[in-house]
């Protein structure tokens, strides 16, 4: 029953809390001071370990098996500056609400900062972006209960009530190899009992009662997991005449009333038509979202009321106008809330269903005529989209093409839009395709892609992971701006222009690589990327440069202009 | 003269700083938040801007240029986890005492935290390695005054007494693209004026009587910037019976009675010699100390006296025996105590100078017969190395190899020893050999390199680099610490072994590309690596992975065989 584990004390205590508390993937990134962490975490069949070199990419990896399985995954990290490279991975998880278990070896505490190797100041190097941070005894003779209840309370942290990343730093002293089978000790295990976020009967009164006295309900999902109990209750809401609920792709929801596009209408409402479309009541979630042009319209022409539905209250103001914050969970919320509440005679949800039918159209006839560039090469893709494929998209371009395909709203989407940087999609995606059932698709711009390339660098490519790279020679999205579009420093400091292709980088992993520079290439290139094959394949497609910018802005225009 | 620059008063203020504390080199990494200050530093000749798209890699850049020259360099961010990208280097450069100056924009403060779009905690991030963090105000109305304080206060922190990394934020809100051409108006420069470290005369007698009643005086030099005037102090100070001075390739010091080499010294000290060789004074300086065997040995046999010699008192006790903290430049401590001090009889000298020399032969003798491994490998490179060529060192198998061979004691050495990754030498050496008029080679291992493929993403890379990738298949340095060797976990975990080779990325980025796997294939290429030409070159030495460890076990062996 006993294995052979590292001989330290303090690592088997916090090791046999994570089997307790039911932690199944370790990324581990190579080092000798982790080393009794190794040990004993690969010593264990209750964990599946993962190697990954590149701490940054390791990070996202971990996060992208946590944000499909919603379970903490665990980092294991030597000393030094490898803590450092977690941290974009850690801040992504931070705002995204993923729950990983950041653990840190470090020297003994008396060393720090006296010059030894790797003795950098390790504790509260992530306090920004962490839940919790704590640090595991030194001393030989530490006791069980105060590892055990460090531990547990920071597996506590990561998992509720919104999830989140933890660091545990762990000061360990040489030898570090040492092996031995420590005595049985029961760990004593801390339940948690959460509380459940019902609503008082009083408070339901009267929000039914605001309920009930408006007649244009705006609800606006973000980032949403998949959840097909919520997105039954809010199809059962956009069902009510003055209901609009507005959806994202990576709000994982559709449904035959909820607008799913939001720049695509948005876009088209004249100052004339605010009045018909600017909510009395806006009703908002966690979960970022990613529509600038919804942002705007509604901090421009605030509702009456708004309220935010969030398990932890924080007084969320992204439309500055938040006039009720409710402390639930907004699927409980609105099983609570439902039956109070009825439909209200109201135009509000035709006038939006018919402007988005007609910007629909619009898209439909702009395609046709377009030619070769980056909107042509999503259209293509959207289309032949197979189906139950769950697709990664990189920041920034590829997210908001994202929203503009119908074809995209059926499979899940997820993105890092926690704090939307260009770092960490490539491993993202591993990590979720890895750990996932479904073959998975990343979309990402060149940038994004070079930036992330160590996402390739480990064992863990599937062979139904499948990578598009929408190459246009740098960061396109700069030339959609009106700013840098007129500057000089636009080419060099903002685009960063470059004339690299991704080929040799998939002949570095072993990854089947195709490319395509115009439709022909695409339609042929196309099929193969979504066949089932043996070897993850990278698609890279080549756009001019220069064009995508001004098809965006026509595209964007024909939408506005009446039938 | 005035030209047009961001019509934000805030950044041209900060920028007009900039120019009068004389920064010059400004790595920008493209965003949009970062557009007036990216505008306005691109404005002005008196700056040379860099775009480097990867912030990590961004942030080793810039430290390999200021490590090179001294000066501040400046890193220039966008909002949300780019800044994060940065800390790793920034780390590097606290414990270093590089001077980086952190600019990074940032969202309206009264956005963060609400879910709006990259809206983070910046502000105190980097705070752990850091020596001074400012925010800049917001209100367009905000006095140059308050902006010159801080920024002032910045450069000053960035330069004295030990340089460092600072970090300004600099929240910016739309729009970002204006230009204007501001009112003249001439920005205040608050001159520093420092304190010399000049010793008191009643201390200067007591530490040269202190000095007079020791025949043991061991002066260990960690890592330094190449000086030849405190090369001069040191080898007078070694022409004294009484003083051994040790070295290191990164202490960029030789001199005839300079042992440069400690392992290959201090491994042949028997028990039973240890009281020929312990000091009874020992002497220290900042910068770190690659050895960990001199670490260990003076630790188990301290001396009755310990000097460490640093312009900032922080009772640096890297061997548990400090005694005496010196605040002062060691170059101008030596100048006053110099005249004070004289020789000591003693053999101490003749003993430690004896035993190099019988290492120096046994090292020839064992590489005579040695096989094809990395020892061999790095033999051949210290024999053809030409003079006046810089090196960078990789983390930590290069460093440490670098130490045994002589030849290397000839050119200027760097590696970053401040935290001892192995993330950023690529981008490091990129960095540094930009800037410098000597060509420049990286030799590194296999893992740190690809950690960092990203360094050479950019438009940098000078004809006259060089990089030897030893690829060894994964972590070779574990397979000679004694615990991993024996375990069952090494490969995958420790070693993190295998087969890639860098053929493609050089392929990637342009750069030649060459490669040995045995003895004479490397003679054939060694001469084309030192040869001028028009483009980078990587040279990829592939050794067998398993043989290193057993090699480097038996030339230790052979170092302290009798002759």
């Amino acid at each position: 029953m006993s294995k052979a584990v590292s001989d330290k004390k303090v690592v088997k205590t916090l090791i046999d809390i994570c089997i307790s508390e039911g932690l199944r993937e370790v990324v581990i990134s190579p080092g000798s001071r982790n080393a009794p962490l190794t040990l004993t975490f690969a010593a264990h069949d209750e964990f599946e370990c993962f190697s990954i070199v590149d701490e940054r990419s390791a990070g996202f990896f971990a996060l992208g098996m946590a944000q499909q399985t919603g379970r903490p995954v665990a980092l294991v990290c030597t000393s030094g500056s490898a803590l450092l490279n977690y941290a974009p991975a850690i801040s992504e998880a931070y705002y995204q609400n993923v729950p990983l278990v950041v653990i840190s070896a470090d020297r003994p505490l008396e060393w720090i900062d006296q010059a030894d190797g790797q003795t950098i100041r390790q504790l509260g190097a992530l306090d920004n972006f962490v839940k919790y941070s704590c640090q595991l005894p030194t001393s030989k003779n530490a006791s069980s209960w105060h590892v055990n209840r460090v531990v547990s309370e920071a597996f506590y942290h990561c998992r509720f009530k919104l999830a989140g990343p933890v660091h545990i730093n762990v000061p360990l002293a040489e030898p570090l190899y040492g092996k031995t089978v420590h005595a049985e000790e029961k760990q004593r295990q801390i339940k948690q009992v959460t509380s459940c976020s019902s609503i008082a009967d009083e408070s339901i009164k009267q929000l039914s009662e605001e309920w009930g006295a408006n007649d244009k309900v705006l609800i606006v999902a973000g980032m949403l997991q998949p959840n097909t109990e919520f997105q039954q209750i809010l199809r059962q809401l956009s069902d009510m005449e003055q209901v609009v609920v507005l959806a994202e792709t990576t709000s994982n929801i559709n449904g035959d009333h909820i607008i799913c596009g939001i720049d695509k209408t948005v876009s088209t409402i004249t100052e004339e038509e605010v009045h018909f479309f600017k909510p009395s009541l806006l009703i908002t979630f966690d979960g970022a979202v990613v529509s600038k042009m919804v942002k705007t319209f509604l901090r421009n022409y605030p509702a009456k009321g708004h309220w935010h539905i969030s398990p932890v209250s924080r007084h969320l103001d992204t439309y500055k106008q938040l006039s009720t914050s409710i402390e639930a969970q907004p699927l409980e919320f609105f099983k609570q809330l439902l039956p109070h509440i009825s439909e209200v005679k109201s135009r509000y949800r035709t006038t939006w269903l018919k402007r988005a039918e007609r910007s629909e159209k619009h898209h439909d006839e702009y395609l046709v005529k377009n030619g070769w560039n980056d909107l042509k090469a999503y259209a293509h893709l959207a289309s032949h989209l197979p189906k139950n494929w769950q697709i990664q998209w990189g920041n920034s371009s590829a997210i908001r093409y994202a929203q503009l395909f119908k074809a995209f709203y059926n499979n899940n989407s997820y993105s890092n839009r926690g704090t939307s940087g260009i770092d960490g999609c490539v491993s993202t995606a591993v990590g979720a395709s890895y750990i996932s059932e479904q073959p998975s698709l990343l979309i990402v711009g060149d940038l994004s892609f070079m930036y992330d390339s160590n996402g390739l660098w480990n064992n863990y490519l599937k062979p139904n992971l499948r990578i598009v790279v929408i190459n246009n020679g740098g960061g396109g999205i700069f030339r959609f701006i009106p700013g840098p579009s007129d500057s000089e420093e636009l080419e060099t400091y903002f685009e960063a222009s470059h004339q690299l292709n991704v080929q040799p980088l998939a002949e570095m992993y072993g990854v089947k690589y195709l490319m395509a520079n115009n439709e022909e290439t695409l339609n042929e290139t196309i099929e193969q990327l979504f066949a089932p094959g043996d070897r993850p394949i990278i698609l890279e497609i080549k756009t001019p440069a220069k064009e995508n910018a001004g098809v965006l802005k026509s595209y964007f225009k024909r939408l506005k202009e009446e039938l």
